[in-house]
């Protein structure tokens, strides 16, 4: 038997993403269905990956749907205005940078039609997405994540990370030692930059040695140090996202300094430099700070 | 004509280091003395790499001196014992995680006689040293570089980052980067474990996405994770290269909030896990303030 | 026309000041009854100060309620078992330190049954309400505090700070400050003290000069030098109140770096130290963190 | 037998101090003399309290010396320019904010020449300063602050608070407290004006509170509620203090967190908002990172 998908929210993450459950319907048979807020981009996706744009309660035809919204809110409103259509035995997997706190009402509002609820965030950037090598963080019941893998086609790993809401934590906890380990480098690269030493040569350094990251590695040279800083997740989503790690540690009584200042430090950025500016934007306040570009 | 290399210092990362030395002693005809404090050590390495073990005293016959000690103070030591016999032309490679202060006055002390002191630690730890693959941060002119490059044996990448002091400079803040990024995986993985998430499979995720460092696909699955702590890099060393980081933010009247509340843990850490234990145990610390196992 | 209180938490704040009620009752011929869930304590206080010990459900016969329990999660259970008994135009003033979004919840609650729900957190410690001294901030409408005004014997100033759940907002963020400033107080004084300065001379002289707070006027002097700590205030409560102030700063997505951080180290020091010591034991992890006892 | 003082430093601080030493001279017959970087200012304090002003070389004339200037580095260059002057009996006053690294070579230096040199900064302000109302914190032997004692016309306390360089230390811890009480009053000020807080009712309260401070009663209302931000006492200097407090820290390889993020807080603000500008002008870099005024 077929699957029809509907993969709802096509931005710089999830245009690509359902390219992939395009082609992979393409191949099974099965059918894929898109959504956005603003038609036009359904149907460029439609052009361009042969999936088929329809409007949002069109999306409740499907056996499974995708979200990859903004924040949790976005997903509560489509939810609002599609569950009434929703048929029992719907699988709705959800791969918003969303809320713990959120997840347990989506869940149990969906749990009320005979759909199951899925947190199923992503990681890997608008290049992971195009590659189809993303990483899952899935949240739910072992049964249940195991219906959600054969949809993942823009996966390259999936992993089942614990009970409800746990996708989502996992993927905050991400995203703040992003924004740490990307903050802490520029709060290093500036001193030695003012320092008189050479921040190519640095970089270099540090990415062979003990103190590299992922940041370092992949974004400081290509974006900090170019003066590029190109968009592809934003200043303030990247700060939204370091609000709901600390949400995270606060629910559970957890002490965890360094995360609590990364966070007023990324709203601080996000205030003065743009929240609609690249993530990597925010060491353009560091910059400030020490007056020293970084490059 | 061959060249004679002498190694002070023979502790976890330099004894595996002059046995690079050694080696390429052997290959040109060229003679690798060695020397540490307590001399079981230095005669230990002559046995197993055929270096040449001697007394304080005969490292003076070298044309290139290298020292890896546990700070600049033990550096100071050894120049002041050493330098009434040192000859013009010697030059003096220190491998030691130092201070850019005492770069300043030990290259000027070093210069009187005749010699070159370049600051040249490495990055790489243990296994780095023994497979030849360190890292060395070169600090100095760009002359005295080159003049250096070919005894560096034990080096997979050697680059000069700038002026005297900054090799040093570099090192600091590669390891308070280091620091910050163990730190803060810390943090958030003690919240994840007290929100009921599987600690592995929350790592697995992380270092297939964007929040990974160093330390967490190297550092934390292994040593903190397996409860095993095995003491490679002594957390009260940790602490003072983080000292010496902030002393180069300071130097510049910079601003490294995040890195400044990290060197104030680290403190804190070596005091109450104890400054002998390895690094990572820093962790434990982190888990007795959310009274949660990281594992 | 005369009223009857009904005062419920007979904790260390709520007992001295029931007995303001009481004896404003007593001068004005009316009536203050006073609730505790453990009934020995609202027993001992109408011993002590003639007001009448009531079950919970008697507190519904009063005209005005106040409560002053350990969290809004406490206030919302007496809510629960009172609001069906409630008769409209009862007002309900909340000296808890409640948490801003609960009061939302709970004056909604309220006003379904007629009854004005007014947060009125107070500070001023156990030496304040024995006083009559304490100071109250009210949120509300400036009609429903005008209502408020007459039945605070209690308190030595009151002041409307803004609407609905603003009273809960300011005491929170009075606390945090609290905190901030105690703990900035201990790790000062601790350096000091390792130093080699005499602690109590260092006190003065701060006590005479800029860095002064309450803190170090009414605190370390005589809890933590005396190595006293009576308990007044627990660790723990200060720590939920920190933890209240940096949801306010959320909420409104605002960047508080240095409050966030000192949040993270009071719920560590409540983990390590206790959460049922003194607020000011909180210094004692300061000085683990040191090796060195501020006295 | 009569004494002759010579005041050096005759800035917002130093002017009015020298004063109260010049009325002094008058009651008891001695002299004293004022000199300053720049003549006009030493003529104009001579016309105002009938001091006397003299060039350098004229100070080493005095019984007593007493120095007033921005930082160790001047005091260092005016101890340059006179040493070779002073005779041995010469009582040395500094009471520069300074550095505790710096009083053991000035006090070595000068104790060569037979001159005792004595570390004694001062706190209270300018107001303080006029009133003659300053603490003035002693590092020293005990019988050197003896005799120092009889020569503080400007102070209302003078606290021996240990050794050479300890009242250095204490000064940099006291002004350290400053900027971290100062600096978490604007966080928490701006999260509740941001939450439609009315923030001088905010500070009333705080202020009959436990989270009050010298920063909260005395600063915040006058001078940022107030936004006229008068420059007695710049930022720069506050952050060169918290500098200080932090040398004092590391070089006791203390443990301060948060004194630490402070530092790098002003660091920022001296750099954004301006090193010349009120120290309360540091808010203004608060109001920045959360686009909320203060007021």
């Amino acid at each position: 038997m077929t699957t029809t998908t509907a993969f709802l929210g096509l931005g710089a993450m999830g245009f690509p993403m359902a390219g992939h459950l395009a082609r992979a319907a393409q191949a099974s048979g099965g059918r894929a269905l898109v959504w956005n807020r603003s038609p036009e981009k359904a149907q460029a996706h439609a052009e361009r990956y042969g999936s088929q744009a329809v409007d949002l309660a069109g999306c409740a035809a499907a056996d499974v749907l995708l979200t990859c919204l903004p924040t949790s809110a976005q997903v509560d409103e489509v939810i609002g205005a599609l569950e009434a259509q929703l048929r029992p035995g719907t699988l709705w997997v959800d791969c918003t940078s969303g809320h713990p706190d959120a997840a347990g009402a989506q869940r149990e509002r969906l749990f009320a039609r005979g759909v199951t609820f899925l947190d199923a965030p992503v990681s890997g950037g608008t290049g992971g997405a195009e590659a189809g090598t993303l990483t899952v963080m899935l949240g739910g019941e072992a049964a249940e994540v195991e219906q959600a893998r054969p949809h993942l086609a823009f996966a390259g790993k999936a992993v089942h990370v614990g009970g409800p809401g746990t996708g989502f934590a996992v993927k905050a906890i991400n995203n703040v030692l992003l924004a740490v380990n990307l903050w802490a480098a520029g709060e290093g690269l500036a001193a030695l930059a003012r320092s008189g030493v050479n921040v190519r040569a640095a970089l270099e350094v540090i990415n062979a040695s003990s103190g590299r990251s992922n940041a370092s590695e992949n974004l400081i040279g290509q974006r900090v140090v170019s003066r590029e800083f190109p968009v592809t997740f934003a200043l303030g989503l990247l700060a939204k996202d370091a609000g709901i790690a600390l949400d995270v540690v606060e629910s559970v009584r957890g002490s965890a300094p360094l995360l609590a200042q990364t966070l007023g430090l990324y709203r601080a950025a996000a205030q003065i430099i743009g929240a609609g500016e690249d993530h990597t934007a925010a060491l353009r306040l560091i910059e400030q700070m020490n007056g020293q570009e970084i490059a």
